[in-house]
Order: C-alpha cells, then structure tokens, then sequence
C-alpha cells in the first residue's frame, strides 16, 4: 500500500458509522483497572467495552466496498475539540472516550493511536480486539498502514473529518563518523520515508559542500571552495540517489578531482549550468520522486519537478538535520579551538585596554589587531567581517568598520567587537562589549540585563528535543523586564572550519529542536541609537544533564572562554542563582584557557585573565554569611570591653 | 496590479544585473552621517552611493521587456545568507549592503524594505533615488506594488532568488464592540487583503455562533444552541460575501428567526446539507474568491473550491483573530463573573475540609457539590464535565469520574479538581489541588514547583505581540529543572459564556501573538502515574503595564481568585519575586472576593479565605531584616548584662 491513497482523494469512501453507544460486558473479578490481554484467558476490567460487534459490521461495509483499511479520527465535521455524542464516532467503535485519537481498522487487526494523557484510560477502556499504539506521529500511522495493508490496496476515510493543516513528519537527528556512513544513514531516512523518494536533491551550499568536506578527510577527494568570503564552500547542487550516490554538480570551480568510482559511491561531475536540464531528465524517468528541503530550494528548480507526486518536501533536507550534531571527535576539536581563540581575544582586550587611552586606536586598526592575534593561533582568517563598533556605530547591531565611518577608540565611549575565526579544528564567533572610562547607570544596567539573559539561556534545563524558538525569550526577560529588548536573532548554530552560521541549529523559529552534540551561539544585545550597542555572545555546546528525578534533560556548556568586562555588571541585580553560574564560568575559565596561557609563556595575560575571573560575593553564600557572624562577633567582643 | 503575479509563473523575465562596485560621490560638508533627502538641496552623507546609473540602466531593460516593477532580493540563488561580491544584486541597485532587504523598483519609484537592524545603515549609505520602507511584512510590499503599478500590468523577478517557503500575512486583531461593527471590519480585511477575497466561508463552530451570539445582544436573532455538551453552540457553516453577507448555513435546528432583512445585514438561512452544492455553486461565478482558515475547514469543503486561483487560505478565518480581544465591557463581566466563581469554589473547598475526614464524600459527590455551588451563583451549568480525581486518578490528566472508577476521598490521598461554569456574563475554568493530610516531601516540592510555572508566566513581561509559545517554557521551567514535565499544553483561550477553549489564544505553537484584552487558562501541571496528579489552573487577562524604559509592554492579571492549598507550598524553592507576587495575589483575592463573601453573608467562608490568604514570609523583606536586628540587638543587651 502507498500512503499517497491517504492523500489523494481521486476515489472517496463515505462509510456513516452511526454512533449508538456500546454495551459494557466482559467484566471479571475487579483486581486491576486496567485490561490484560497476554493472560489466559484475556483480562478486562469492568470499565471496557467490547466491541466485536461494531468492527465486525465496518468490516463487512469494507469488504462491499473493497477497501483495505479505514481510518477513524476523533473530531467532527467541524473539527471541533469537543463533539456531541452522536459524532463519537471513535468512542463507539473502540470503547475510549478521550477527545485526542485515530483508530484504524484492517480486515483482520484494529489499533488505536493516543498520547500518554490517555494511556491509562485506554488500557480500561478498550478490549482486545485494540493494539494501543503510543508513537502518535503521522509516520507511525503511515508506517503501521504500510505493513498492514497490501501494495495497491485502497485506504478509506471520511474527507469531512480530516483538517487541512499539515503535520511534520521528523526524526531527529543521528552522530556519524565516516561520509560513507553519513550518506549510507541518508539512504537509510529516504528508504524509510513512507513517501519513498528516490533521490534527495540538494541546493543549501553548505550541504553539498558538507559532504564533500567529509570526503576531503578520507582523502577521497579535497572540494573546499573559496566562492564567498569568509566560508569554505564553492557553487555546486547535489542529487543523490539511491542506486547512484553523490553526483555535485559543480560550479566553475576547477575539478581537479579524480575518484575512483565504485558503483553507488562514484561521484559523477556535471556542469553547474546543466542542473536544471539533468533534473528535467531525471524527473522523467518512471517511479521517481525527489525529495527537497524547501527553506533552501529555489523556484526554477522546484517548478521542473513535476507532476506534484513527483515531489517529496520537507523544511530540511536531512542532510543538513544530521550534520547539526557533532560526534565526540567534532566536540574535543571544537572545543580545542575555542581555549585558543580565548587567549587570542585575551591578547586582545589586554592590549586595547594598554593602548586606547594613548589615543591611537580606531575600529580599523583594532579589528586587525583581533585577526593578527588569531593568525598567531593558526587561524586561517576571520569567519566573518569583525564587527569592530564604537559609541553610536556599535548601536547598528550589523556594522562593519569603513573609511569613512571609522571612530577613533577613547575611554568615553563603550566599544563592541562581534569576530571569529576559522581554523582547521573549528569555527569560532564570540561578542564581548567593554568600557575603558567611567560607564553610565543606564549603560550598567542594560549590560547587566543583556548578560542576565545570556546566563538565563546558558544555565536552563531541558529535555531533550526541546526547540530554541520556545527559550529564547529567557534571553531577553530581564530587558523586557524594564521595557528594553533587540531586534535580532539569539542564536545560530557554528560549524567545524565550516559556517559560522550553521542552520539548522538555532533559537529561530525554523530551526530544529536541541539534541546533546549541537553547537550554537547565544547572544543577546541592546542597541540605543546614537549612543552605544551592547551584545554579550558565546558559543556553547549542547550536553547531557543529571536532574533529581528525570532522565534525557540537557542543558549548555560554554566554550567561549572569555571574561566580560567586570566594570559594567551590576551584581544587584543578578538573582543568587545568575552569580552562582558566573563564578563557576569564571572558574572553568580559570582552568582551561590558564595552562594554554601559560604553556605559550603569556605571564601578563595570564595575570588580566586572573584578575578580570576573580570570584563575585555571593549574596546569602557562606562567605557573606561568615563576614555578618564576623560582625556579630565584633560588636559582641566590643561590648564586652564597653568600647560601644 | 494584482499581486497573483507575484506567485503566477506563466511568464518570466530574466533581468541580469551584473553587479559590478557602485561609484561613491555626492558628499556634501560632513555634517551628519545620515542622508536628508527633504532638504534643499537634499544632503547626502560622504557614504551614500550614487544609484542614479543603475537605475536609469535597469529601467531601460523593464522597458524593452514591458514590466512595470522588478523585485530584487537580497540572496543569491541559492538562497544563502552569505554572499558573494558577484551576487550582490541588492548591493549594486541601492548602495546598501546590508545581509537582509528586498528592493523593488517601478518606472518612476524605487524603494528598500529592511528591518529595523539595518535603517541607520540605509539611510547612510542610499541616495535620495530611493524610499526607505520599514515594515518589512510581505503584505507592506505588496500594498505598496499595488498602489504603484496599474491593474494588469506585468511585475517581474528572477525566480532563482526566491524561496518556496511562503510568509503569513496577519494584522493584529482590534477590539469592537456591536456585530455590526464587526463584520464591517471583517469585509476591510477582505477588501485591504492583496489577495481580493470576495467571500469568507467559515467552518468552525464558534466561528458562526460568534456573530449570532452578538445578534442576539443586539436583539436581532437568537442562535445559541445545545448541540453540543457545555458549549452554548449549534451547527452551520456562514458564507460571508462583500454584498450579500452574513448566510448561515443552519442545522437541523428548528430556526426560529424572523430578521429583518436590509441588503449587505441580510440573513439567508439554508439546509446545512446543502452547503457543499452552495458553495459550488458559488464558485463558478466569475471572479469569486474564497478566503478559509484551514485550521477549522475540512477537505470535502476545500475540495469543491476549484480552480486554485478561487481559494485563499490562512491558518484562522478573521471572525476567529477579531474574535480573541474582548473589549473593557466584556472584560468587566468577565472578572466578575470570577470573584462570583471564587466565592463557589471556596464554598466547596471548605466543605471539602471539613467533610472528607468524615468519610463520606466520593469523586462524584464533590463533582455535584461543585457545580450546586456554581448554580447558586445563577451558573446555567458546568463550562465542561468536571475533572474530580483523587489519588492515582489524577495522574489522568482529562479523567472524569464514573461509578466505576470512583474514588472515596481521604486525607491520605491527593485531590484535584478542575471545573467551571456558564454564566450569562462569562465562561470561568479553574484548578485546585488539595490534600487534607500530611503530603510527601515529593508531593510538596512537585506542587511547589507547579506554583512556581504558574507565577513565572503570570509574572512575566512582554511586548505586545509575544506569541504564547514562546513564553510557555516558564511553566515547566521550575520543573524542568529536576527532570519533572508535564504533558499536555500550557493554556487557552477563554470566552464569554461561550467555548472554555476558545482557541486561537493560547499558548499552543498554532496560536496567536497576545494582546491586550485576550483571556486565557495558565495552567502547569505534574502527574505521577499509579500515585496522584497536579494541575494549578487560573484564568488571567492580558494587560498593558508600565515599564522604566519602553512602551508597547503587557503582563498578565489573574482574574481566577481562590487561594492554593497552603499545606502542599515549601515557600524555600520559591524565589523572593515568586513570593512577592504571592502576597500580592492573595491580596488581591482579599480585596476583590472579601466584599461579595460579606454580601453573601458567609461569616465561615469569609474567616476560611482570609486563614488561606495570609501572607508569607518574604525573604529578605524589611521585616526579616527588623527581626534580625531585633537578635542582635537582645544579644547585645544580654552581654552588656552578662547574661552569656
């Protein structure tokens, strides 16, 4: 059977199931309340209701009509949550009375789908004609249909029952060593796709690149590009199939490629410009069905993809949902290159903090100053334009330094550097916001909010698929708080000397949910016009987190490994709980970037460094807690002696 | 012009700009750093770009091919982000360089649509060829083509540089008062949507009974129904057209209207079956087209609207987003509808405490006991079927007690009770949860930590517009936090003597931004399977409130008035805000139900509340402080007597 019967509505089958309601029997002695189908003989409570009677009748109308499975929903004509008795439709032929469910009845087996608010109450409910199935995803249905119902078959429901709107059918994502295995895991999600594509077609450039970035490391072949600034990738589409595999299309790169091919693991290279003829060719071949990923997709090439059932979307194409989690390798290396980029940035902020009150810094010279600190670190060049912003320039949250705009650096004026780096081991994207001078209420206050927000993020707990778009708002609380917020994004996810901004991942409302392995930024700002911008960005990782009494939660792990500029935090304002992830984020700095400071023998930075990640008091701590006993013990001691 | 071009691929221009580096000139005295284009003469900054060239350059290849306007993107074909020089389309038009922006340009205009990241860039770097546009929705650019390019002219893009995904329109509900008013402001939005609507069919059950129940108000007609259970509906479907307006298609209701019928107020009443041939009949009419939600329209409705060209589809109808914001008059009612509803539940939970220890009361005879309560206070009955459940039951989250299932309630179990009612000035839906014993340390910290969501969303501020979705996280947050979560939604909307979910408001993913004067349920929960479930409901209104910086920024006010169960609060979990808005809270209930118990004359109810509504201790709060320096101060009297 194919699940496009479920979709395609060329032949309709009106089936009126009159709802009248159940006789209860079957009840024997009541030791439990719910059913017991694997005892001998079966177990039912009182509470279920059989339903022989009715399934037998739908089949008989099944069978006149020659269709192989029917599908029961829940609602009405209307779509209404709750129903009038006589639209129970679900309820009278399964026994169970919760308003959420679908019921699908073959010839010879019946199952209900439900979600866990109603396990229970179905389990006393329903007798053993019902297999209860609890993955309610619409893949489960569909694939349930698939192994039930013969190829061919008809599937029946009623058209006045079911919504318009459009379920997602995801899974999430898999860790993968090798591009073989990457690719072989894609096959696998395409083969097992109810819609069955045959070739997965891939425009995003980091897709295409992706895989063949993987190939680089097997020594297959080296197809890193330099077409766009700041971004190893190169112009090139993808269609990979299942008998064929891998065939780029590339762009007018130079090919100096020559892999040896092996039947699905050969490589076959096409001119950038043929893309749209080699597709047309492709969709006429018999049995073929392409799968895109919309957000990435253009309109030429999804118009030659006809007709419709020729086409299989999806918001992502997998490839890009299964390179967003890092293995453990992808997690050290990265991890590796952040300690680095933290002394480079060390160097950084030490040295603007030496040399802009002699007068002779500007937005330019510092943002070279940021990239030469990197090149020192072996980094291969900037990730992204630096954003080097001082005063009001710092106010436009995307600014780059000009000629004609460029500001001298001075103690009066706040000053934001946004910059990152690629190296071999990984990408790195960090904003630290400083004043050199004497910051004002209104400035400490919006800097203190903005890293509120950053710690919010940072420390929440999570379970597991949980998506960004649903916290993101704990990055800008504390401004709504007091009327401020930003116009940007809070987040992206970061590549391995790959992009800086690596969709998927993210806290965008198109973005996947978070699974432990994923690698994303996390900066909140606040912008005034004409007068100063402030952003405060780390990367973290996403990890795995022991609660009291879940399992599968996460929460992040910062690896940007800088301080913030301890000038501008109001400590008043920040909850115990804020101070405490603080001094513990000063601690880890401590720790890792300390050793890397001193193995490259930088004793004054190490010494900034120790300096600016010295502890807060924790307000209600130990320590303030001993300081009033201290006090209490003075005055004590001090009027024992009649000083007072 | 008609914007279908936009979407209607028939025909196709290819403009290629090539994008080669804009010649900067025109800077005048450096004065300001933004341009002036409404001075004499107009100033341009050192900055701006002199696009007059590529302009005129443009226009002559729109002419060649007769096309009125042409869009150009920010991206390139494949839709990146990040773009190369070459592809910088965007750049080269307008002199901006900004990463997001469309421009359109027409024979005589141009104009930029970039969000507010990016004005201050523009207004640097454009010259005074171009119109700086800062609503950035797809209907502000289509608006301004439709005023711009005469009807059937031909607009034209580069189909490579689109994207398939589409973008919703949507204009923020406005609050209105007479029926009158409301379906003329249902016939602006079909008349301002680009897409010409000329009719609205309308699906849902409150969709239809909505316009009859203000009829009703109005004396007009008296269309509320009893299809179905607890919900004062009945079943139609409305065809509403520009002309003939306001046809309810009615059910097998006995229709005992009479109205008075003038031209577009006119009420034609059909068979409910015979909407299919209605509808298809009125589509072959030249030029119709028919707006849906498809949220609330089934596909054998969709299915009759053919050709596509006939059909306009968005989430929700207009009646439904109107619908969502009551006015200050039908907010009134409705609070009061709840210190009435409050004064019922306290009746029952002090009967409750005093007559569950003596052994006789049931899940069923409390469900009885709560809605006599309600009649008394002239509810026309339960807003839904009451949720009574103790113990192991209440790990259901929708269970309703049955002779079977029916608990005995004693002080050894937990008891929830989620329950409403109808009255004639509004809807009300509540959740307590008691427990008459000694509750585990487990039970306090899981209700604890329930409260905690329940005053973390009600507390939060945020701007006008804030989708629910995206803040409902601080429900399960304090739960999160030691692997605890719940699995159902957040909230919903509520109405005024009408559905208890009165969906779009929410805080479901499908649900609309909140604004001021929407009501919905905040309602966190947790459940222990076999042992005893949580849920703490209240029903708040969306209000504006006043911030230290910013405008635009809303909260939520409580209009739910019964205090929680004070036994099953650890007040130490609790932060010093979460406190805080507790007293105030219980404060509130104090001054608002205080009063109607004293107007009822019920002494012991009165004297129950008050115990109940005591106020915490606050951490840190001036008294804590005075207590403290009351020790120190014994102490030092104590050793100036040597009493030590």
């Amino acid at each position: 059977a194919q699940l496009s019967h479920l979709y395609h509505f060329s032949k309709v089958f009106y089936l009126c199931v009159h709802a009248i309601s159940g006789n209860t029997d079957g009840a024997v002695a009541r030791e439990s309340t719910e059913r017991n189908c694997s005892s001998t003989p079966p177990y039912l409570p009182s509470t279920a209701v059989n339903t022989s009677l009715q399934l037998e009748e739908l089949r008989v109308q099944m069978r006149g009509m020659n269709i192989s499975a029917y599908i029961i929903p829940a609602t009405d004509a209307h779509l209404s949550e709750y129903i009038a008795p006589r639209d129970a439709r679900l309820a009278f032929m399964t026994g169970f009375t919760g308003s959420a469910g679908t019921a699908v009845v073959t010839l010879n087996k019946a199952a209900l789908w439900t979600d866990s608010r109603y396990w229970v109450q179905a389990e006393r409910q329903m007798d053993c004609n019902w297999e209860l199935e609890k993955d309610v995803s619409i893949s489960s249905v569909a694939q349930w249909l698939i192994s039930e119902v013969p190829k061919g078959d008809e599937i029946g429901f009623d058209p006045f029952l079911f919504s318009l709107s459009e379920s997602h059918v995801s899974s999430p994502p898999v860790s993968l060593r090798t591009w073989q295995e990457k690719v072989e895991h894609i096959r696998t999600q395409m083969g097992d796709s109810p819609y069955k594509p045959t070739g997965l077609l891939l425009s995003a450039l980091d897709e295409t690149a992706c895989k063949c970035f993987l190939c680089l490391f097997l020594g297959l072949f080296n197809m890193r590009g330099n077409d766009i600034p700041y971004n190893p990738f190169f112009y090139s589409y993808t269609l990979l199939t299942m008998d064929e595999i891998c065939k780029p299309i590339i762009s007018e790169l130079k090919v100096y490629l020559n892999a040896s091919c092996e039947g699905a693991l050969c490589v076959q290279l096409k001119g950038y410009d043929t893309i749209l003829d080699h597709l047309k060719n492709y969709v006429t071949r018999p049995g073929v069905k392409v799968w895109i990923g919309t957000e990435y997709t253009n309109y030429a090439l999804y118009e030659v993809i006809t007709p419709q059932d020729k086409l299989l979307t999806s918001s992502y194409s997998p490839v890009l949902t299964t390179k967003a989690v890092k293995d453990e390798t992808e997690q050290q290396i990265l991890r590796d290159a952040h300690v680095r980029d933290a002394v480079a940035v060390i160097q950084f902020l030490m040295w603007l903090e030496k040399t802009v009150p002699e007068g002779n810094q500007t937005e330019l010279t510092a943002a070279e100053y940021v990239d030469k600190c990197r090149r020192w670190k072996d980094s291969r060049g900037p990730s992204f334009g630096t954003i080097s912003a001082s005063g009001p320039n710092a106010a436009l949250a995307h600014y780059s330094p000009s000629k004609e705009t460029n500001r001298r650096l001075t103690v009066d004026e706040m000053y934001l550097v946004d910059s990152g780096g690629q190296y071999l081991d990984g990408t790195t994207d960090i904003t630290r916001t400083v004043h050199w001078g004497k910051p004002t209420e209104m400035q400490k206050e919006a800097f203190t909010r903005v890293l509120m927000g950053n710690i919010e993020i940072s420390r929440t707990i999570f379970p597991s698929g949980t998506r960004g778009v649903n916290m993101e708002m704990l990055g800008r609380r504390a401004l709504w708080e007091v009327g401020l917020n930003y116009g940007h994004g809070t987040g992206h996810g970061v590549g391995n000397y790959f992009g800086v901004h690596e969709w998927p991942v993210g806290f965008q409302s198109n973005n996947i949910p978070f699974r432990a392995g994923m690698f994303t930024s996390i900066e909140p700002g606040y912008y005034k016009e004409n007068d100063f911008g402030i952003r405060i960005e780390d990367v973290a990782v996403v990890v795995p987190v022991q609660t009291k009494y879940g399992n599968n939660y996460l929460t992040f792990d910062t690896v940007s490994l800088v301080p913030y500029d301890r000038k501008l935090i109001d400590t008043s304002l920040l909850s115990s709980e804020q101070l405490h992830f603080l001094n513990k984020y000063y601690e880890t700095i401590r720790s890792m970037v300390g050793p890397e400071l001193d193995n490259q023998g930088l004793r004054e930075e190490k010494d900034w460094m120790l300096r600016n990640t010295e502890p807060f008091a924790e307000i209600g701590s130990s320590a303030s807690v001993s300081s009033s006993s201290l006090t209490l013990i003075a005055l004590a001691v001090a009027l024992l002696h009649n000083i007072v």
